[in-house]
């Protein structure tokens, strides 16, 4: 019965909120080095915790290749299903820490929104998933295997889970994984997230003459890399938003209708409220496709940044002898990542210009991910997790990437189940982060029923 | 006759280079405020000297709009010709310092070279050019009027002396305006520049979205005004060099066959060298046309800095709010600055894609200069200048841009007389710095003998 596991869960609110406050207290900052013994104290703060209070004994700190990662399992029966927990215990950086209306590293309530770096991404969702475990095992009714990984390393790169999760498969393997690290499309609407897009992230470098030249005596008959880069991003994207990029779209899984319905209602539904956001009046891109399907189905190219000559204040005559441009596509199901770097690494070199040579690198690459909506795990997250709301559970595709969920899929071969606890309006990166605290709690009940039904 | 004035700068020499030298070691930097109290220094340095040793008591410091000019005249008959000197007393600054072989303010004879900044921008032509004033008058065969302006900003925009000309154009009235700051093609060759190329030096806003965004969330429905960028500059620009303004070539004025063939002879001449010192194996561009011709005689647009979005270390998944590009004309004789600027910018507007706002502001503008072949002071120049030689008089078209002798061209409306004494290895605007110092005895030379004929 989930039931005593949820009243002890109840019994437990003020101990939980606390725990999350001491959590948050450690300012676990990964992207800067600075602050990665405090990322070293979580990890141990976590196995501490994970010891004494969720109930798991074997909790450790598994050093990565550059910070650590916690692991914990509980294995009751090996004939259960097991459940892989993913979380990740590092922060963004605070700055502009001038705009934060209260301490960063200093959980403050406010209403019903826990203000604090990491609020929300991602400690209070993770903490949630290890509270459910903590009441299922404290009220005997844990009755699936449990194996929690958490990471401190997500803001910055991943690099140690990623290798751990390669090597370690066998170790890992589970039959499901459970990632508490998305949002809801709006307040009140349950969001499961069940496709990302995949990326592969590059920067091209052009050079032309082996000096920077002067435009008196050169313009006109040297090659130009920052025109040369024009030229390619002009030829590798149109205005109709057509990558041209040949065998890019042929990988393409294709949607059916009801997806593409779906897509077209996300659209109708989200689409004037997320123009307002961004302070545009039109979605300039592939017209024919709805925008929710370009922003989460269809591949899309951007640049990120360029950089090349002469940026500081007036004017100064020079031609650069290099510039680069940091570029990427969104990959959608059926998109391999690097098979489209060689695609693009190969027309980016056909099309480099007279004098000029061009070369691509990866920087970041990561797989797209589907789990299909027939999927019978879906429809038993959508029960647990749907029971906290008076409205339906919404199935979103993500236009971003999550690498390690990708990751879990190439390697363990276990769908992710993804519940959304995060709102549009959390400052997730930015300064005020916070976390609508009734979700924490709510988060708690929703994998304490999820568990629980796994292992009926 | 001159042959006095030439024996006396003959018995002058060694006053001659000591003065030079005196005038070298104040560092004159007018690109860095901490230096304005030098420039200002030198100013009063030349003053002293124009009445103490040149002869010319009225020499004054003229207060600029930033940093002073130096004045002088001698009227010696109103029914005379006058001639305009112009010269600059500043220099660039002396940054990578690590690399110069010498201290760059104590001038350092090697050889026939004489070592240090401002050697030869543009101190050693410029004294030279009033040291032949001073030839003249100390033995009584100045035979022309004689105005001497020299400004102190030439690195860092004329903005004083541009104010100065166009007010006083009444005052400056005179029939040549001789400059010595261009330089020889090649040693012993001595070189007259008799055209030089116009500029519009804009810069490019592209502006999308109110804030970045996420890739993640908008990548495939929002603009991006890095790509919107490449768009404009691949549309304004194609891969053959040719300029897509229309208007723009319209108003070029023709080329004579003869003045295309020196053109051709040069390209044969000098283009595999210039080809070499860019590390470059072609030159991309309007093949149509030689090499010498694009570079001097046509219109061109380079890019010069672009920079947008997230140029740091590794990936960030942003599209931009913003981004900018420096981008510049340089125009050929017939062209005007401001009618190709509002052409460029109605142009760009008209290109901006679909929610990008693009604004194209003027940084920079200068008109182009041309003083025909068969102008009959050009034959006296070449007389007065190519008797220090043995080979002829070369007429090169400049690629580059004399802000001030454009200002001249349009206030004064009196020729430019530009007689080059640089090499190309003087290293301007460089560490190690130098002038052949036999050339600061021949520019002393030829410049008496070009006042002296013009009187005659």
């Amino acid at each position: 019965m989930s039931q005593a596991a949820l009243s002890y869960a109840e019994s437990k609110r003020d101990a939980h909120l606390e725990d999350l406050k001491a959590l948050i207290r450690i300012p676990s900052i990964s992207g800067m080095s600075d602050y990665h013994p405090e990322v070293r104290r979580t990890a141990e703060w976590l196995v501490t915790h994970i010891r004494t209070t969720i109930g798991i004994d074997n909790a450790k700190v598994v050093e990565g290749v550059a910070l650590p990662l916690v692991y914990a399992e509980r294995i009751i029966d090996r004939s259960k299903p097991t459940v892989l927990v993913y979380g990740h215990f590092d922060v963004q950086p605070i700055d502009p820490v001038e705009l934060w209306k209260t301490p960063p590293f200093e959980p403050t309530l406010v209403g019903e929104s826990l203000y604090a770096r990491g609020a929300v991404d991602d400690k209070g969702p993770t903490l949630a998933a290890l509270k459910a475990v903590e009441s299922l095992l404290a009220t005997n009714n844990l009755a699936v295997n449990v194996k929690i990984l958490l990471e401190g390393e997500e803001e910055s790169g991943s690099e140690s889970i990623s290798a751990y999760v390669a090597e370690k498969a066998a170790e890992l393997a589970c039959d499901y994984v459970l990632i508490l690290d998305t949002g809801m499309i709006d307040k009140d609407i349950p969001t499961i997230t069940h496709s990302l897009r995949g990326m592969t992230y590059t920067e091209i470098t052009a050079k032309g003459a082996k000096g920077d030249l002067h435009s008196g005596g050169y313009g006109g008959i040297a090659p130009n890399p920052i025109q040369a880069l024009a030229w390619v991003l002009s030829d590798l994207k149109g205005r109709d938003g057509h990558i041209n990029l040949p065998g890019l779209y042929e990988m393409l899984r294709p949607l059916s209708d009801e997806d593409r319905a779906i897509l077209q209602r996300q659209s109708d539904e989200r689409g004037p409220a997320m123009m307002a956001a961004a302070g545009l009046t039109s979605f300039p891109g592939e017209k024919q496709y709805s925008p929710m399907e370009r922003m989460t189905s269809r591949p899309t190219l951007e640049v990120h940044g360029i950089v090349g000559g002469f940026i500081g204040e007036g004017s100064k005559t020079v031609i650069p002898a290099e510039a680069k441009a940091k570029v990427s596509l969104r990959l959608a199901p059926g998109q391999d990542s690097m098979k489209v770097y060689e695609l693009l690494k190969a027309r980016v070199k056909a099309l480099a210009p007279e004098g000029v040579e061009m070369d691509v690198v990866l920087l970041n690459g990561g797989e797209p991910l589907l789990l299909p909506l027939d999927a019978p795990v879906l429809t038993i997250a959508a029960e647990a997790y749907g029971a906290e709301f008076s409205q339906p559970v919404e199935y979103v595709r993500g236009g971003g990437s999550i690498p390690v969920a990708a990751l879990f899929d190439k390697h363990l071969k276990a769908p992710c189940v993804m519940l959304g606890f995060g709102l549009p309006d959390d400052n997730v990166h930015a300064p005020n982060e916070k976390f609508h605290l009734p979700y924490y709690y709510a988060a708690i009940r929703s994998c304490i029923r999820f568990l629980h039904r796994l292992g009926a």
